[in-house]
């Protein structure tokens, strides 16, 4: 196998480690797959760490012993989740995003997917010390920044379901009331989260907290912690929400159907 | 502003291009950030695709002109795509996944974000040539390939719903005839798709294509062409679907209850 020069060996380590964020890769497999000595690759890893963190693109983690080796997280930092938190909230202002019912249209946000993997990034750099195993939501629209910030956590992600699915297989179910105020059934595959398991909550929008409430005690069914829970956006009013200990990325404060205006703020400081 | 070594700017360099795939950079945008001469950044990227190439981790292609740049492409090799869906094969011909009515539990696998995104780059290798606007993907179990797919070919992602939703604004419906022959309505956000627009549409599982028929009759009323349909799983029976000309990574041949096996194998040759 060819030898690479030192530059090509940094690169290809930066790209596999980029590529698995959140998983320890030890010195052996680089060593193999770069076809060099370990001490050269600790060489190169520091190297990469440089400039990774000169550039603020994440942390390069080291974890020592038998089974160690480094791992990517991609962290970002408070001042740059703002600035991208600042750029949405002047991009969900536009008042054609007014739908009846003072309600905002996000989707295309939801199915942008530069979008959601930045904020998955913000939720995993919020959580990043809670040693989560999974990252719960319930369908549909939390769907994707959820599935985001299981990759950057490199955790799985379970998806809560309203009503019962046969592609299921055996499943647990609580009621709850949802932000319309019927009651309504969310289930979620027995097989899916072990017992005893840490998760952190995720999802689009909150108002009072009902749906998020309903996720917590099916968590409980399972005998899990709740260790974090997440929204995109959260409304000032209620002030009062079901749930506390929650990290909101967006305040909504008001829409105007009349004046067509809509205040919204970032959440995180 | 400090001076970077060539080596730490060509890490940087893929970083950039890895995190943002399939989007053009200008060497301009490289030159500021990287604080080096437009020269030097073209020899950068030389360096990098070299060791891109050579390791198989994708493609990087040199738009030129005034408006140019270069960009990533997260492609995976057909040898790469084999080998990832072999070992998802193994994984999911174990017996414990059987579930009554003969389906399959992957749940597991579509909340994994590493394989999913895998999945996604597999669908993006598939589809790189057919110049798509949008990914179109129906809730629920579709989603998380579906944005994956999204991300390596940055386009956006736009979800069907079944039944209306207030969040949606106006919405364009159709009904059809779900896998389990109830009739059932989908529903697009009319402001999702501009008409005349190319979308693929991405699914979990196809058995006759029903689903998908819905799916390709709501675009038509976008009067948008589909260029192109993904799907993670289909049976081999029924042999004739309601649909042709789609890409199934996997065939399901056989799920049988008694002896506890299924079969299984990957569906791209």
């Amino acid at each position: 196998m060819e030898k690479f020069k030192k530059n090509e060996r940094v690169v290809a380590l930066i790209k596999i480690l980029s590529d698995n964020p959140n998983q320890v890769i030890t010195l052996n497999r680089f060593s193999e797959l770069l076809n060099a000595a370990k001490s050269t690759i600790s060489e190169d890893i520091s190297a990469a760490r440089k400039i990774i963190e000169c550039l603020a693109l994440g942390e390069i983690e080291t974890i020592p012993g038998a089974l160690g080796g480094v791992k990517y997280k991609p962290i970002l930092t408070l001042e740059q989740s703002l600035e991208f938190l600042k750029r949405l909230c002047t991009e969900l202002k536009d008042p054609s995003r007014i739908i009846p019912g003072s309600f905002i249209y996000m989707s295309d946000v939801l199915g942008n997917a530069d979008q959601v993997a930045t904020i998955g990034r913000i939720f995993a750099s919020c959580f990043k010390e809670k040693n989560a195993d999974y990252i719960v939501t319930i369908e549909t629209k939390g769907i994707t920044p959820a599935i985001m910030t299981a990759r950057a956590m490199n955790i799985p992600l379970v998806i809560a379901r309203t009503g019962n699915r046969v592609t299921e297989g055996t499943t647990i179910s609580v009621n709850y009331v949802s932000g319309s105020k019927k009651i309504q059934t969310m289930s979620v595959s027995k097989r899916s989260i072990k017992e005893g398991s840490k998760v952190i909550l995720i999802d689009d929008f909150m108002k009072a907290g009902s749906t998020i409430k309903g996720l917590k005690d099916l968590m409980s069914e399972f005998k899990a912690e709740v260790v974090g829970t997440g929204v995109i956006m959260s409304t000032a009013e209620p002030d009062h929400k079901v749930i506390d200990d929650y990290v909101s990325l967006l305040i909504l404060n008001d829409v105007d159907e009349t004046s067509k205006t809509i205040s919204i703020i970032p959440g995180i400081k």
